[in-house]
C-alpha cells in the first residue's frame, strides 16, 4: 500500500514520537441573523425542496488549529504554520506528487508543528453571503490559479493537460497541477480581519512560538509578531503579500525578532509581485537598519531557479525546508 | 503551554512512533463552467469591487484524506474515520472540551489512522451555487445543531447559555458547546454522490482496511462495503443515517465482513431517529440471518446512559473507543 513516497526516508527507524494529535478552534464569536427570507433547500435527489428558516445564532471567524506534538521536541518553540489565500493548512502537508511536506519534515527534525487553517477555509467555517460574509468568495479559476502561483507565464494554461505550457525551469511537478488545484478553497476576502484574531489569540494561547507563512499569511505574521513580540520568537515568511510601512511600525518591538524571508523564480511574471517583493523589501532594510535580523533569501540568487510561489511544493521543497531547518537552528532556539 | 489535556496519558514514555503524517485527494474531476454572469467581488476594505468573470475550469467532487502511519502498526489494517454531515474529520479529533479524541486513541492504541473530508467541507473544496453545486447548502443554526445532535430536547436550546437545559444526564460537553458549533461546516446535499465516489476510490487505493463512520457517512460506508467487501475488512458504524434496504442487497457478499453499530440515548427525541434505528436493525437482523456477524450496542442498556449523536466527544468517548478497539482486535485482525 503505497499511499505516498518519501515520509519513510525521513524518520529514522525509530520513527517520530509523537506524544499527542489533536486541534482546536480559536478565535469566533456569536452572531445572529434575524430577518432573512425562508428558502427553498434541495433535500435528495428525487425530493422536492423544503422550505427552509435561515434565521438563527451561528458562530462566525473561528480559525482551525491541528498539532503535531512531539515526546521529546529539540526546541520549545513549536513551529506555527499559517497558510496564504484560497489555500488550508494542507498545503504544508504531502507535496501534490506525493512527496512528503513541511509539516513531515519539521515533525521528523524535532520541532512540534501546528497547521492552521484561516476563517473561512478548510476546517474553519464560512458562513451564508451575503448576509453573513458580506460578499461572495473568489472562486479561482485553474488558469488563475496556474498563473497567480506562478506556475507558468499568461497565456500558458491551456484545459488540455497537454497543451500547457510551464515555465521551462519550473520546479513545481506540473503533471500533479490538478492535485494542487483540488486543494484550494474559496477565498473570502472579508475574512481576513477575524483570521487575524484568530491567529493573535493563537500565539497568545501556544506562547513563545515560530510563525511560518505563506502568501497572504504574511500580513498577518507581521502583524501578529508587532502585536506579541514576546510570543513570536521569530518569522519565517514565504512570498509575503507584502509587509507593513516601515514608518507605521515601532520598529524597536521587532528588534529582537529574527526574519527570514524567501522568494522564489519569475517573479517578473507581472506588476503586482513585483510591488510585494518591493514592499516587503522596504520594511526589510528598515528592520535590518533599526538593528533588527531579516535575512532575505531570492532562490535563484542561490542557485534555485524555477521555485513557483508554492515553494512548499516545488521539487526542491525538500532543499528549502532544510535552509529554512538551519536558519531556525541558529536564530531561534 | 497547554493547549489540551490527556493526550499524554495515552501515550507511553515512548510516545507513539510515527512514520509519516501526510495527506491527498481523492476522487474529483475537472468541470467547466461557461455563461455565467461577471459579478462584483469585494476586494477588500474601502476598495471599490471589482468585477469578477466566474467562467472557467474548475475541479469538483474530491475528497481529503489525512493519515497517520506508524512505524509499527498493530495491524495491516489501517483504520478509516468518516464523519457525518455538517462536519468534518475534525470531528475526531480533540473533544470541544479539549480531551483526546479517537485519532489519538486509536493511534495510540497501535492503529494507522486516516480521516477524511468529504467533498464540500473541511479541507474538501466546494463548488458555487447554484451554478455548479445547484443548490446552496444548509447552514445549520445553534439551535438546529443542539436539537440534532441530541444534546437537548426540542425547545431547550436558548442564545444564551446559562438558560439552555440539556437533557439532565447528557454526557454531552454542553459547556464546549460553542466548541462543536465552530468546527460544523455548511452541508451540501448534493454532494453524497461525489463523496461516495471518493471514498470508493480511497478504499481502493488504501487496500485492506476498517472503516468507522458516523451518521450520514454511515450508508455511505454500507455502500462502500458492499462495492468492495475484499477491501473493507470490518465497519464500525456510530448512528448511522440508515442502512441499505436488504433486500436490494447481495447480503452474501457482506457475510464475512463483521459490523458492530453503535447507538446513544435519547433517540426517542424525534421520529426521524427512530426511523434511522429501524432502518439499520432492520439491516443488522437480515445480515445476521444470512450468516454475517453484527454486534448491535445500544449504550444504555450496557449502562451508558446520555450519550448524544456525537458519542466520539462525549465525557465517556474514552469508554466507547475502548469498546470499539476491544471489538477490533477480535474482529478485523
Amino acid at each position: 500500500m503505497a499511499v505516498s513516497t518519501g515520509g519513510a526516508a525521513l524518520a529514522d527507524d525509530a520513527g517520530i514520537r509523537v506524544r499527542e494529535v489533536g486541534s482546536f478552534h480559536i478565535g469566533g464569536s456569536p452572531i445572529t441573523l434575524s430577518g432573512a427570507e425562508p428558502r427553498e433547500a434541495y433535500v435528495a435527489e428525487g425530493q422536492p425542496p423544503a422550505r427552509v428558516d435561515p434565521n438563527g445564532d451561528f458562530e462566525t471567524g473561528q480559525v482551525y488549529v491541528q498539532y503535531v506534538r512531539l515526546v521529546r521536541p529539540r526546541s520549545r518553540l513549536p513551529l506555527l504554520m499559517w497558510h496564504g489565500g484560497g489555500l488550508t493548512g494542507a498545503c504544508f502537508e504531502s507535496t501534490p506528487d506525493g512527496r512528503a511536506g513541511w509539516q513531515q519534515r519539521f515533525l521528523a527534525s524535532g520541532l512540534d508543528v501546528y497547521l492552521a487553517d484561516g476563517f473561512g477555509g478548510g476546517r474553519a467555517s464560512w458562513q451564508r453571503y451575503p448576509e453573513i460574509s458580506l460578499a461572495e468568495p473568489l472562486f479561482r479559476t485553474k488558469r488563475e490559479l496556474w498563473e497567480l502561483f506562478r506556475v507558468g507565464p499568461a497565456g500558458s494554461y491551456a484545459t488540455d493537460a497537454a497543451r500547457r505550457r510551464p515555465y521551462a525551469d519550473t520546479r513545481f511537478p506540473v503533471a500533479s497541477f490538478e492535485a494542487l488545484v483540488r486543494q484550494t478553497v474559496p477565498r473570502f476576502r472579508t475574512y481576513d480581519r477575524s483570521t487575524q484574531a484568530g491567529y493573535d489569540a493563537l500565539v497568545v494561547k501556544v506562547g513563545p512560538s515560530v510563525i511560518l507563512t505563506h502568501s497572504a499569511a504574511g500580513p498577518l505574521g507581521f502583524a501578529a509578531t508587532i502585536a506579541a513580540p514576546d510570543h513570536v520568537r521569530a518569522h519565517v515568511a514565504i512570498e509575503p503579500s507584502g509587509a507593513p510601512d516601515p514608518s507605521t511600525v515601532d520598529l524597536d518591538r521587532l528588534r529582537r525578532i529574527p526574519h527570514l524571508i524567501i522568494w522564489g523564480d519569475h517573479l517578473d511574471a507581472d506588476d503586482s509581485w513585483g510591488d510585494l517583493y518591493a514592499s516587503t523589501r522596504r520594511f526589510h532594510d528598515a528592520l535590518r537598519k533599526a538593528g533588527g535580523r531579516s535575512t532575505w533569501i531570492d532562490l535563484p540568487t542561490m542557485g534555485h531557479r524555477g521555485n513557483s510561489h508554492m515553494i512548499m511544493m516545488d521539487a526542491n521543497s525538500h532543499q528549502v525546508a532544510h535552509l529554512i531547518d538551519s536558519w531556525l537552528k541558529k536564530n531561534a532556539r
